[in-house]
């Protein structure tokens, strides 16, 4: 049996618990198909109740994370602390430096210094592994990088925030109000205490962000993806929008236009038989749409600790057999700034919800708005939920239709903002 | 740039014309991509007619593939003659003697010859890859092999071949007949002439056979496959099983029985939420039960010159960057015989037609061959269609269902075999 990979985890939370979990119960099957044991050597984690409440084996606890990337027992550093700055980035760039595999699930990290740390696990001669970061279970980080490298991809897209699905579902099929069910999903874990990053789309941003990276192989760019979250969303949305045969989702899309690159994170409205109409609750899709495979979907657990421990593994594997690839798929001097196009700008269909003090006069005011746009009306709802006005447009330049919303909103007393979706046709 | 990576194509059919466009349509991604060019120097195709309908650029053209195998200027033989024996797995031996890869769409070939051909490779250096054999564009083989190998699977299934799902699916909109069905399948091209080795779950046999090698670690064994195909299936087996919140897929199935490894193929009633039930028309899914990892479901493309060719670049990708695997997941001369559990044994619901030539006390006597053998009925309907009696049954030991089925027939006269389907829980 040749040398064993070995192996310090940084942080013994969920996602830590789970790898070095697996790592041990599933230590006869990893070594027959590495050909060699991956092993854990030391742990670090700060937190002692935390850290009592896993069984290490024989590996060393430490305190300190950053101590790990200093040891000469130690080839790969499995960075599973969290956060995008901090004691995580410090330990992975210490660890790179120090000339030793990097894995990690963090998400914020890739998504906000990727390309620094790409460069540095190549200067080093060392992989930087993150198929964690994106969508848990789902392999779709390698799939993208290494199954479908013969395609040009023309777009990516999927459900990539459980807790947003999961609220979206339970709204869909309860009409429950937003609130109600994210104090829920917060008592059933399903949700953190602070809720910011998933229901503002911060998470599924640096998913987005990360994916489009990978499948056009240009610099991860978070500034660039448009984000909207699901805190403006009502039960009448998914009313109206199972009423027109489609079904509220947030997506996170990443599409070559031809003008350059969008990336953007909203709530949209999908139709039923698209692939992710029917991916419901704390699961994840990922749709890849590429010229000679055409369209491929992938689904599974975004989250938890098991899927996202079989990531983690999965890429300590990939390690311990081929020894190392690009972290984004092409050497990273080689990435290039995508142009960026503007999401608003995306032509198409759209939802909009007007919520007017007065409903008098109203639905002429809207309809006029929309005119002097240049936008048709293809449905105008104003029964459907109490104070509320509901549109679907024809296809029409995003911009006129943002405009058209604003105006409405400085020509009549508002009890909220305009709700604005698009209907996607994919 | 590095050396390329010298390519030689035997067959220029769907597939390999294919596989020669993709090359050179994105042959500044395959390059960029692996770090140097893949080159087709030659292609072997003894028509000549589909020859020149193939632009093959400067690649010397042959009417032997075999002599494929014994260049000095071809790193790696791409095998798309088809066939599991003659002149493919001649040129395969050959090629692998020869110390070329293999890279091969031909799972009739892999399913017979998986074995030896692997240990041939791994004796030569080698990599024996054959992503498109299974799922066409779906990358599912590299998933298992690679993506998921921290887990231990539990099952792998799905829908394996495009004609039968195309032709149950038209089956289930329209209520028309199979002969019918398949013939329009035959005039657009879905179906072959000789539809056997579609119809009667022969290819969708080959593809569970290697899905359940690489995914259990175990030699390939096709004959322990227990196959039937859905030439015997009528549109009220849709019917009824639609009333019952159900749908009919041919299935392939391998998974882990605690007592042994049972393969199957055969037409299943699965759950109209069951992530196989929406998949129609000439698409493929996998869905794949693991330990950590739990659920993860791929869909895409299951045949066709694009989504192949797709599949089989990007082995050739993974071989110029990676230089090889082991063709099943671990060594070959590891992989041991799989402890095979008869698949007719496993209990389950049924879903059982009879088709009494006379109707008067036919009900009573299925309803006591049944219960000689043990078998409670859950539903049965005698008036779903003309001369037809559809049993659904509690959960059963299968080798019971079908001794009732064997006594029924031998008890009264039936104008067809009884029609018996298992209904999946998963």
């Amino acid at each position: 049996m040749s040398t064993p990979l070995r192996v310090g985890v940084a942080g013994l939370g969920t996602i830590g618990g789970g790898t070095v979990r697996l790592l041990r119960e599933n230590a006869d099957l990893i070594t027959a198909r590495c050909g060699r044991p991956v092993t854990v050597v030391a742990v670090a984690e700060r937190d002692r109740e935390r850290a009592a409440s896993v069984d290490i084996g024989d590996a060393e606890l430490l305190d300190d994370g950053l101590a790990l990337a200093g040891r000469d027992d130690v080839d790969v550093v499995v960075e599973l602390i969290g956060g995008h700055g901090g004691i995580a980035l410090n330990l992975a760039r210490q660890a790179l430096q120090a000339e030793k595999h990097v894995v990690t699930a963090n998400k914020a990290m890739i998504a906000h210094h990727g390309q620094e740390l790409a460069s540095a696990a190549e200067a080093s001669g060392v992989t930087l592994a993150f198929e964690a970061a994106v969508a848990g279970g789902i392999p779709i980080l390698k799939a993208i990088r290494e199954s479908l490298a013969a395609n040009r991809i023309r777009r990516v897209y999927g459900i990539f925030n459980g807790t947003c699905n999961y609220i979206l579902t339970v709204m869909r099929d309860s009409g429950r109000p937003f609130a109600d069910i994210l104090a829920e999903a917060q008592a059933l874990g399903y949700a953190e205490a602070d809720p910011t990053f998933d229901v503002d789309g911060i998470d599924a941003a640096h998913k987005t962000a990360i994916l489009a990276a990978l499948a056009f192989g240009r610099r991860v760019d978070l500034h660039a993806v448009r984000v909207a979250g699901i805190r403006d969303l009502s039960p009448v949305d998914q009313m109206v929008a199972a009423e027109l045969g489609y079904c509220v989702k947030l997506l996170g899309v990443a599409e070559d236009t031809g003008k350059g690159l969008v990336q953007r994170v909203e709530p949209c409205l999908v139709a039923a038989d698209s692939p992710v109409a029917r991916v419901d609750g704390v699961f994840n899709a990922v749709v890849v749409d590429a010229d000679f495979v055409d369209r491929t979907v992938y689904q599974g657990r975004g989250a938890g600790a098991e899927p996202t421990a079989s990531a983690v593994v999965g890429d300590l594997i990939d390690i311990a057999r081929s020894g190392g690839w690009h972290a984004f798929g092409l050497p990273a001097e080689s990435l290039g700034q995508a142009e960026a196009a503007p999401a608003e700008a995306l032509s198409g269909r759209f939802y909009l919800r007007f919520a007017p003090s007065k409903r008098e006069d109203a639905t002429a005011g809207i309809a006029a708005a929309l005119h002097r746009e240049g936008v048709s009306i293809d449905n105008l709802f104003g029964d459907r939920a109490p104070g509320a006005v509901i549109v679907t447009t024809a296809p029409a330049e995003g911009t006129a239709v943002a405009r058209a919303c604003a105006a409405t909103a400085g020509a009549m007393a508002l009890a909220e903002a305009p709700v604005r979706m698009r209907i996607e046709e994919f």
